[in-house]
């Protein structure tokens, strides 16, 4: 019996629940990032709520340094944590090790790295991914694999992508031992794998024809937006989905712009994760159903609407233009967290618009209403 | 008729209702400082509302600067641009001009100064507060004084006690005036004179007596908590307050832990302010009613408990001693804003335990048993 249901479909598009041990996902959905079990802009789980987020993601590496996987596992895991109840998901470290850490040394048996915080050796593998995703007990795991930066030459794009399949089923064995053991807090963690060959089609079709054969809950696109154009990006989804199961779900890792993510549920995406509505409000760049906006900007001085007049979220119903700038020019805090409010609500509910317009069988409308304007510079 | 009534007392201890144009505030009361209009920690006008604050403090100082008191004006006064419906009081610029300004020059007309964001050279004199702070139209505004560090020569100290009561003066006739001008926001804002002299008893006594005659609707006593000892402090208190109004409110500026509230109290104090509960928080300190905390503590990693378990506050409802000691080690806004939710909850619980106290002929009782109590190091 498989985790994943689609309800109904608009194209390519697909309207599904995933099931979980702390309840229901709908998807499409994005999901908020909280790397370090925190979400910057001093948001708590508390606000997510209030936010309507579904589904938390945070970051394997940054929690085994700090504060250590061993100590959230004696807190009673991630959920008690940081006191969220709904699903978790934890990336397996990977992207982290490749892009943070300094002074690698990649075998078949994992990677040696230095910490990026005091340089300490740190040795991960798909095993050691594995047990410190266990410890912190999300509600999805993700697979341990290599990151490889695009472009990179064939040859080694095969050889690491032939690599990252052992490490997937390393992966797999290493989660279903985890799950029976006594002490494990989540025994119901699930593992997604993730499809790896850069930006060449026939070692993205051949991998991910590879991993599906392993029947896992969901299956994740790795490797894009990190360095390829949106064009290349695209193409990636529209040769390798088709050898994606129809019947799991599917996530695109660290995607993306409102546009962008539009475009991947047109092609049948299902999951999505990015820090740029947070990393982008922090800098007060702000999304709106009519575009993008830069808050310090001068013309907002004396500007006494909110950010967005049809927009639900407290920041909009509490604060103005004029206020926020203040705030960033004066260099508060809070203007961090009133854009973060503002942008998470913005994710979170532009993914209720496509769950809504993919029920309607209005999609493509939607998309063609969309991709453009929310990408404009107000 | 005054606008304030005092309800019971209990000893010098007093239990009042202060009515503003902006609703009544029960003292005595803890206003919490949100200097540039802004709460420090990333808190909002909303977060107050949930913590109980009865009255916001600003800075006139920061807000002539940014954004200006002349964009405040044009957003509609301070209460609309930070959307805060209760009193505000605003100080008079005076402090910040002798603690944070530079190159200053002191004459009978007022300060000229350099700021200290880009040294751009500014005069203020008493008219220009009035102005700067009717254009904020704050609920209170504070009287234009020289704030002298202690200690300072006697000789000194009496030329400025004689200036600051001019300024007073001047202070009374440009807010008649500008309480009366068709344009002005306020147009009931009040004026509260302040108390100087050093930590000379005779300055402060007749000082008091002085502004006393000018029938203000409180007194507040400033030039404390700047350099002098608690048990001098106490020690101007209790030969200066016998010369103030009995049936005016008292403010005693910039003060200050626990302790001090209560033993200032207990000299017949109503108002307070103080940075201590939002800065303190901001580095991990925590106030408890069994003692202060240091939240970056090593014995908090494994600790489940909330700060104090007595707590109702929004943050000890939710989070524990270990996660939020890790906030802190992993760098995370997230630390301050839950401090300092604690830290302000908590100074307006005391505030209300005190006018509690007061009310049921208790002080004394509640005096002793919490002013060694709440300084004990936990």
């Amino acid at each position: 019996m498989s985790n994943f249901k689609i309800l109904t479909t608009d194209g390519l598009a697909r309207r599904g629940e995933f099931d979980t041990v702390h309840g229901k996902v709908q998807t499409p959905v994005f999901q908020n990032v909280g790397t370090i079990a925190a979400i910057k802009g001093a948001l708590s789980t508390e606000d997510l709520r209030q936010l309507g987020t579904q589904i938390e993601l945070s970051n394997t590496y940054h929690l085994h340094l700090r504060p250590g996987d061993e100590v959230v596992k004696k807190l009673g895991g991630l959920h008690k944590f940081m006191n969220w109840d709904r699903p978790i998901l934890t990336d397996s470290g990977g992207f982290q090790v490749f892009s943070l850490a300094k002074l690698r040394n990649i075998t078949e048996e994992g990677v040696t790295f230095a910490s990026h915080i005091d340089g300490h050796k740190i040795f991960m593998g798909p095993e050691e991914s594995m047990r410190i995703q266990s410890n912190l007990a999300s509600t999805i795991a993700m697979a341990f694999d290599e990151c490889v930066e695009n472009p990179a030459p064939k040859d080694y794009v095969k050889k690491s992508v032939d690599r990252t399949y052992r490490w997937l089923v390393r992966c797999k064995n290493e989660m279903e031992r985890l799950n029976s053991l006594e002490d494990t807090i989540n025994k119901q963690q699930m593992l997604f794998g993730i499809n790896q060959g850069g930006t060449y089609d026939d070692l993205r079709i051949e991998h991910m024809q590879r991993i599906a054969e392993l029947d896992l809950p969901g299956y994740a696109i790795g490797g894009l937006a990190v360095g390829e154009s949106h064009e290349e990006m695209y193409h990636i989804l529209d040769v390798t989905l088709p050898h994606a199961p129809e019947d799991k779900s599917r996530y695109l890792m660290g995607v993306g712009t409102p546009s962008n993510i539009i475009e991947s549920v047109a092609r049948g995406i299902d999951f999505f994760d990015c820090v740029m509505p947070t990393r982008n409000a922090r800098h007060g760049f702000i999304f709106t159903r009519h575009g993008t906006m830069n808050m310090k900007n001068q013309k907002y001085e004396l500007d006494t609407r909110p950010i967005d007049e049809e927009c639900s979220c407290p920041t909009c119903q509490k604060y103005t233009r004029a206020y926020i700038r203040h705030l960033f020019k004066a260099g508060e805090m809070l203007a961090m967290r009133l854009c973060v409010i503002h942008n998470l609500y913005f994710y979170n509910e532009l993914m209720e618009r496509i769950r809504t317009a993919i029920e309607e069988h209005r999609f493509e409308e939607f998309r063609r209403e969309n991709v453009e304007k929310l990408a404009t510079r107000l």
